[in-house]
């Protein structure tokens, strides 16, 4: 009996599972001694420990009544905070009818995309964006299509075109300091995108994971938060708790119409009951305790601190060799090296230099698109000596780069 | 402007929400007074809150060290206790290529049902079934069908001459004291799901939630630890920790080969990133602390006894009125009236008297199949006292029902 494993005839989307660039640097990042600017993840040391224990112990004092199964949109303890925490960013909700409890923003998308989506339909993405949001929409057996997106946030003018032409039933967006372009939509273009909502009658979700993460300029509301009578109907809003809380608690939720709300908590019956009722209660408490609201701003310094010396140190050590918009908020840089050398070619030289980023180009979910000469630079994780060393490093990697030396880093193409 | 919600397009899974039959009567089941036996759940009195607090204030003590996202197979420390779990339940397995954590056993089967399934694929589950577990094939846009299940579980025949006709890419049963028949396969059974599954290439998915839950009767093993050869490549096994150790964790896991394994990974990462990095930790201390192993024979000595009262005094309060396969484990009895009257009937006079169960035609995928005079009734969260109480109501309601008596409540069809 042959034990070789058979051809199983999996479901087209996956066929190929998609490569993973991000993660396959990943033992370059956690290597002792190199400098990581590679990673999506927040900064560990920043945790409040204290308030989450502090949470924890109230909630393990209650255990018995915390381990059953929540109710599949989440504790009504926790659907009221976040509920609170949503209208505190502009946009108010009925915590019943209105907001369930996610998997963190992640579940979130993959809900309402499996909800709305079908082989056969069409979704929008900005381009580029965080390849795990992409590949929610494509798992649907959707088609996939990408507006591009820059430092102002995603074209409206070519969506507007697009939409009229494909059909979209969805086009989704981070409309805050984006993973990986750093980049904001202004008010007037959050507008606009409203508009063409309801023009072209697609739900307009907005991914929020980094907006309470602003460390300078102005706040601009959640999208769903500037909609007015029709587009009420076509505006999503989810966020999570992974970037300002900790990503172990995989807590997220989603602002929607009733309607659509209701077919999500559907799916997500279907797809793990619940989220764990005792996670819930420590997030509820965590955030009845005041404590999120006294811990986020120690975020926000840090982050505004560290964003600076990127900023400071890339002039130095790159002056003239790299151009970059500084952001307002949220984790990422999104350079461009302005020579010859692309960001792919570059790197086995920055990781042998003990430095590593993203390509850019892993970012873009059509190859054809990508911009090849960008990079993702992520300031959340590394401090500020730490942060000019690696910008120091990158600049010896762009040196032996240019001379064409030799390297001993081999990387997957 | 109009304020009236669009007609939205949705996913055709989606278009019609099933109703939830079973969450509709759990108003009457929480009615203080009232006995249920309605409930899927585990007895909330029995779990181990000494046990989890121990293992949780291990781990908030180093807490610091679980904030950051898990690995999306899940934390290497648990996936090593789960396979020394699954192996202690005669199935042997590589915790880093055929393991892989999810959020409870739902998901684990939304997982594979996505990674095989797409509109045009079939798919065969036992009937009747949880009704989770179908939503979960059916939200993948493939067809689902069914063969019947027995007390001694699936029709194997029937199996045959289905699948050779549909040509199925997965095969759903609970194996061990199914929900909602109670009934378990014998391994003379199991071994022909696995002869089933090479001759007609598909995936045999056993989902084992309530195995460990043994109080009679002699152990079978798992049907993909009876696999040889290539049947090897056929079989998956998913369990969970919601029965034994508590729901709200929301832990559960798939054991898989390697491929298919790898493409359920890849799904979980579009669709919540991974499982709770802290709660993950509270289950493998809680694990390799060795409480599990001294926890689970209290649910088995519990569940035992409840299900020896509930058969007396089905026996005494409903004598020929009603018959029933004893279960050897798990939380399920299988009932059917040998009256006149159906389930559905009888049921508005039980709630009238103070006692709730769930009516059989529930659990049945395809409606024109159902056994309208069958009832599951759980034994898991009664004590024997109410559990006789609520049998002696069983009886007099079932006098009212016969005897015409007027009723008060009434309940949507």
């Amino acid at each position: 009996m042959s034990l070789a494993a058979p051809r199983y005839a999996f479901a087209a989307p996956f066929e190929t599972p998609p490569a993973s660039p991000i993660r396959s640097l990943m033992p370059y990042a956690m290597k002792p001694g190199n400098i990581s600017v590679a990673g999506g993840y927040p900064a560990q040391e920043l945790f409040d420990v204290d308030g989450l224990t502090a949470a924890s112990n109230q909630v393990v004092a209650r255990l018995g009544t915390c381990l059953q199964y929540s109710n599949i949109d989440g504790q009504a303890s926790l659907r009221t905070e976040l509920a609170r925490l949503t209208a505190e960013r502009g946009l108010v909700c009925d915590p019943d009818t209105e907001l369930a409890v996610t998997g963190g923003s992640q579940q979130a998308l993959a809900l309402i995309s499996r909800v709305m989506l079908q082989p056969g339909d069409h979704a929008i993405i900005e381009s580029p964006a965080f390849p795990n949001s992409v590949q929610a929409l494509r798992y649907t057996g959707a088609t996939v299509h990408t507006v591009p997106s820059g430092p102002d946030g995603v074209d409206v003018d070519a969506l507007d075109e697009m939409a009229g032409r494909i059909k979209p039933k969805i086009v989704c967006v981070v409309a805050s300091f984006s993973n990986p372009c750093g980049a904001t939509i202004s008010r007037q273009r959050r507008l606009r995108l409203l508009e063409l909502a309801v023009k072209h009658q697609f739900l307009i979700v907005e991914d929020d994971p980094y907006g309470e993460l602003r460390f300078a300029g102005e706040m601009v509301p959640p999208i769903a938060a500037l909609a007015e009578g029709e587009a009420r109907h076509w505006a999503v809003y989810i966020s999570t708790m992974s970037k300002t809380m900790a990503p172990a608690l995989r807590i997220g939720w989603i602002v929607a119409p009733a309607e659509v709300r209701r077919r999500c908590v559907g799916a997500k019956a279907a797809d793990d009951m619940a989220s764990s009722a005792w996670i819930q209660e420590v997030v509820a408490q965590y955030l009845a305790d005041g404590r999120y609201a006294q811990h986020v701003p120690r975020i926000q310094a840090a982050y505004g601190s560290r964003c600076d010396a990127m900023a400071q140190s890339l002039t130095q050590s790159l002056a003239g060799r790299i151009v970059f918009n500084k952001p307002e908020g949220g984790m990422f840089f999104w350079a461009r090296l302005n020579g010859d050398i692309d960001a792919t070619r570059l790197l086995p030289y920055a990781i042998e230099q003990g430095v590593v980023y993203v390509p850019g180009k892993v970012f873009y979910a059509d190859p054809a698109q990508a911009d090849l000469y960008a990079m993702r630079m992520s300031f959340a994780t590394m401090n500020e000596s730490q942060i000019a060393e690696g910008m120091t490093r990158l600049g010896r990697a762009l040196d032996a780069c240019e001379a064409n030396a030799p390297v001993s880093i081999s990387l997957a193409a």
